[in-house]
């Protein structure tokens, strides 16, 4: 019974790891892993995780225009932490949202029209809760490679934009289809983005 | 030793079950389940499975417009059929292709320009491998409701074009970013997918 107990869960953690899942949960291995400078390390296994949503050539500023080249941005988060949003409606500490931006293409095999995501991916950013590691709870990384990722500094807009817009926790879970829902159910949509979605524009 | 294994167990068990793992893998709960009257039963945990793609207002036909009404379609596969993917090139027994199409919207908090996913699932349909239960080994089914779904009929166009056109086992795995280099290095890439990528247009 031993024996059989040991090798079910052996077989289970064997086909678990290849999805970031760990034996060990008390240390998930979908958390952040920094390097000894300070550098968020690449996870790997991010296209496995789950996924929020994607967008095409999204832009916060009414000047942008990027007539001439479509990209797409995928969002994933890791499973521990979309668990706990699920049941809280609010993000746990070490929770990693990681945007993938990949290019769009048209013309390809038989699709004629709209379109699909190509194999170049064009820049990765994580943003990062480590309560204890960051003075303002989350940061954002920013990777030019697939080993590790620069801390956006503190001053950066990315942080006051989150700060004054997004829906929950300074993310934007008004873009996540799925999880708003459980926002709005559980009551965590931030006082600034409650304000923003019921005051009438000025005129 | 016997209870901390059996506890281990246990506890990986329940922390798994909400992301569509079953304990007993060898009927994965991820895998085609079919009412009495063999519809397919709605897969409630897809959300959860392996992300594939998205894409934007793509058509296979040339005379395709859809000017005043933008849909994303998001593309999710089982965890189990996903691995076997990975590590063979092509898809298992009991492979389960999620297609979700949702609304796609452009104005919204802030904001500006291109489009992000909306809360409107405007339709979905599963393309399933279950070698035993159809003559092709695969089928398609389209969910009018989040219960069960139809059997699209053998004679449809989508077995036709599906197996003229898609890169690998029946499946558009030319529109999947992260598995069309798997199926490439597996050489698993189907005869009629590699003819077309090959042959020049017709003048």
């Amino acid at each position: 019974m031993l024996t059989v107990a040991r090798n079910t869960l052996l077989a289970l953690a064997t086909f678990l790891v290849p999805f970031g899942f760990g034996q060990d949960t008390a240390t998930p291995k979908s958390g952040p892993q920094y390097t000894a400078d300070s550098r968020l390390k690449f996870p790997g296994k991010f296209r496995e995780w789950i996924f929020l949503t994607s967008g095409i050539d999204m832009s916060y500023s009414p000047m942008s225009g990027m007539a001439d080249h479509s990209m797409f941005d995928n969002v994933f988060v890791n499973p521990e932490a979309y668990k706990a949003f699920v049941e809280t409606g609010t993000w746990p500490d070490k929770t990693m949202l990681v945007l993938e931006t990949r290019g769009a293409q048209t013309k390809g095999s038989i699709n004629h029209s709209g379109h699909y995501q190509d194999s170049e991916v064009m820049g990765m950013e994580v943003h990062v809760k480590d309560e204890a590691r960051f003075p303002g709870k989350w940061a954002f990384f920013d990777f030019e490679n697939t080993v590790s990722g620069n801390l956006v500094p503190a001053g950066a807009a990315c942080y006051s934009c989150h700060a004054e817009h997004a829906a929950v926790d300074t993310t934007f879970v008004q873009f996540y289809p799925t999880l708003l829902p459980i926002a709005q159910a559980k009551g965590t949509l931030s006082p600034a983005y409650l304000k923003e979605t019921t005051t009438p524009p000025a005129k």
